[in-house]
C-alpha cells in the first residue's frame, strides 16, 4: 500500500467539495452555489463557492483551495525550519443560516506538505447556535464522536478539548457556539497511518453535509420573530469578534498577506452591536449564554 | 507656574466629556446620552454615556475613565520598568451616525502617569467618511491643523503622518477613512511645557463638538437612498475589521483584561460583508476607496 500524492489529495479534496455544495443546494432547495475561481501569484489558486440569499442559507462559502510555492517567513520560524517550499490544500467552510434557529457552522479540512517530505492534516467542525438546543448539541457531538470513533478511541475526547480550548472568546469569557472538534499537526509513521488520517478527515467532510443538511431542514421550520432576529445579530457580533479577535488562522492570514476575501469569507452578511445588552433571566438567550462553556459534556448533557 | 495634577487632569477631562455631552446633543435635537458609571476592581473606574437612535446619531459613545493600580504586566515589559503603580485618565469617543452622509469619528484625549512621576500624553481625532467629500475632508484637516498650530508648527505634519500609518488597514491596502491626527507618549522637560500638552489636548477635545456638529448638522440634510445605506454597512464592516484585527489600543485591551464593553463601545449598530464586493467604476464609492490612501494632502486634494 502507498499513500497517496499531494497532488491526488488536492483532487480528492477539490470533489468533496462538489459533494458538500451538492447536498447543501439540496438541503437549501432554492439558492445556488456561485463560482469563483482564482489564482495565487506565488503558485496554486482555489475555487471559492459562494451562496447568497437561499431559502434557509443567507451567506455561506465552500472554499477548495490548493497552493504551493516558498514557505512564509512567519511559518519557518514558527517551525524552525529553513527556507523550502509548501504544498497546501483543503477546505474550508461558513455558514449563516437566515432563521436564528438553525445554527452557524464552520469546517475545515487541511494537508499541508513541506518540500523536504514532512506533512501534517488539520481541521475540524464546530457548531454555532444562535440559541441553544440541547438536542440538537447532544446529536451533533453524537455524530461527531461517531466518526472519530471509526479512527481512535481518542481522537473526539482530545480534538473535542481542542476545540474548546480553541474556539474561546477570551475578552467575554465564553466559547463560540457548542464547540465541536479541533485537530492540527496530525501525522502518523506509516502509509497505512497517513491513509487513515486522510480518510479520517474525508469522514468529516462526509459529515459535514449530513448535519447540517439535518438542521438546515429541521430547524428552518421553528417560529421566530423580531426578538430572535434581534438576539441573532448580536451573536454574529460574536462570531465576528472571535474570528478577528482570537482565530489563529484569521489573524496569520490577514498578517501574511493571505487572501483577504477567502479568509474574511467566515464574516457574516450583517451583524449588531449594543453597548451593555443584557438578557432577561430565565429566557432562551439566558441560557444560551450561561452554557457558553467549555468542558460541557454535551451528548449526555443535563440542564 | 506648577503644573497640575493627575486627579486635576481627570477631573478638567470629566468637565470636558459633559460639554462635548451637552453639544452633542444640542446638535442631535432629539436623542438624549444615557450614564453607566463602572468601577474597576483594581481601582478607579469610568463613566460612559451612550447614545441610541437620536435623530442623526444611530449609536456613539462618549467615555471618561480615571483608573490606577498595578500597572498591567504588558506594559511593564514593554516600557521595561519594574513593578509600579500607573494612573491613567482619558476621554474617548466613537459616533457612528445613522445618515450614510454623516461620516463616523472617533477622537480620543489621555493622560498617563508612572508611580516614579514619569508621564505622557496620547491622544487624537480622525475622521471616517462612508463617502469621500473632498471639501469635508479638506475642512476637517483645516480645523485639526489650525489646533496644531497653535502649540507647534510640527505637530500638524508630525501627527497626520502618525494617523496615516495608525489608521490604517493593512489586510485592505487602504485607510480607515480620511485620517486626522495621532500622537503619544507626548512629555516636556518643564511644567510649562507640561500644560502646553495638556492643553493642546484640551483643544483638541473642544474641537471635536465644533467639527462633528458641522458634518451633523450639514451632511445630515443630504439626501440618500437604499444603495447609500448598503454601502455604509460595508463600510461599517471595514471599521469593525479596524478596530478588531488592528487597532493598537483594542488589542491590548481584550488581551489584558480590559473592560470589553467600554473597549467595544467603538462598533458600530451594524455592519455587512459581502463576498468580492465590487463598486462601479466612476461611481461615488469608487472615488472613496480610490482615495483611501496614506500621505494625501486633504487640505490641498484636488482630484
Amino acid at each position: 500500500m502507498s499513500r497517496k500524492t499531494k497532488e491526488e489529495i488536492a483532487s480528492i479534496y477539490q470533489a468533496m467539495q462538489d459533494h458538500i455544495c451538492q447536498s447543501i443546494e439540496q438541503a437549501d432547495g432554492s439558492g445556488k452555489f456561485e463560482e469563483d475561481l482564482w489564482t495565487r501569484e506565488e503558485g496554486g489558486g482555489g475555487r471559492t463557492r459562494i451562496f447568497k440569499n437561499g431559502a434557509i442559507i443567507a451567506k455561506g462559502g465552500v472554499a477548495f483551495s490548493a497552493v504551493h510555492g516558498p514557505t512564509p517567513e512567519k511559518i519557518l520560524s514558527k517551525l524552525q525550519l529553513s527556507k523550502s517550499d509548501f504544498f497546501a490544500t483543503g477546505i474550508s467552510i461558513v455558514i449563516h443560516p437566515k432563521s436564528p434557529m438553525v445554527p452557524i457552522i464552520h469546517m475545515n479540512i487541511r494537508y499541508f506538505e513541506m518540500e523536504n517530505g514532512e506533512y501534517w492534516f488539520g481541521g475540524g467542525i464546530d457548531l454555532t447556535p444562535h440559541y441553544l438546543n440541547t438536542a440538537d448539541a447532544s446529536y451533533f457531538h453524537q455524530e461527531v464522536k461517531a466518526v472519530c470513533d471509526r479512527f481512535d478511541a481518542q481522537y473526539y475526547i482530545k480534538f473535542k478539548k481542542w476545540a474548546d480550548d480553541y474556539f474561546f472568546i477570551k475578552h467575554r469569557n465564553e466559547t463560540r457556539g457548542v464547540g465541536g472538534i479541533f485537530y492540527d499537526r496530525l501525522k502518523a509513521d506509516s502509509d497505512e497511518g497517513f491513509e487513515e488520517i486522510l480518510n479520517f478527515s474525508l469522514a468529516i467532510g462526509r459529515l459535514f453535509p449530513e448535519v447540517y443538511g439535518y438542521f438546515m431542514t429541521r430547524n428552518s421550520a421553528l417560529p421566530y420573530g423580531e426578538n430572535e432576529l434581534s438576539w441573532q445579530g448580536l451573536r454574529r457580533g460574536r462570531y465576528v469578534e472571535f474570528n478577528l479577535v482570537w482565530d489563529a488562522g484569521t489573524k496569520f492570514g490577514l498578517d501574511t498577506n493571505g487572501r483577504t476575501e477567502s479568509i474574511l469569507m467566515s464574516m457574516p452578511p450583517e451583524a449588531n452591536w449594543e453597548y451593555m445588552h443584557s438578557v432577561k433571566e430565565g429566557s432562551a438567550e439566558d441560557f444560551t449564554t450561561k452554557n457558553l462553556k467549555k468542558e460541557i459534556d454535551w451528548i449526555n448533557f443535563s440542564k
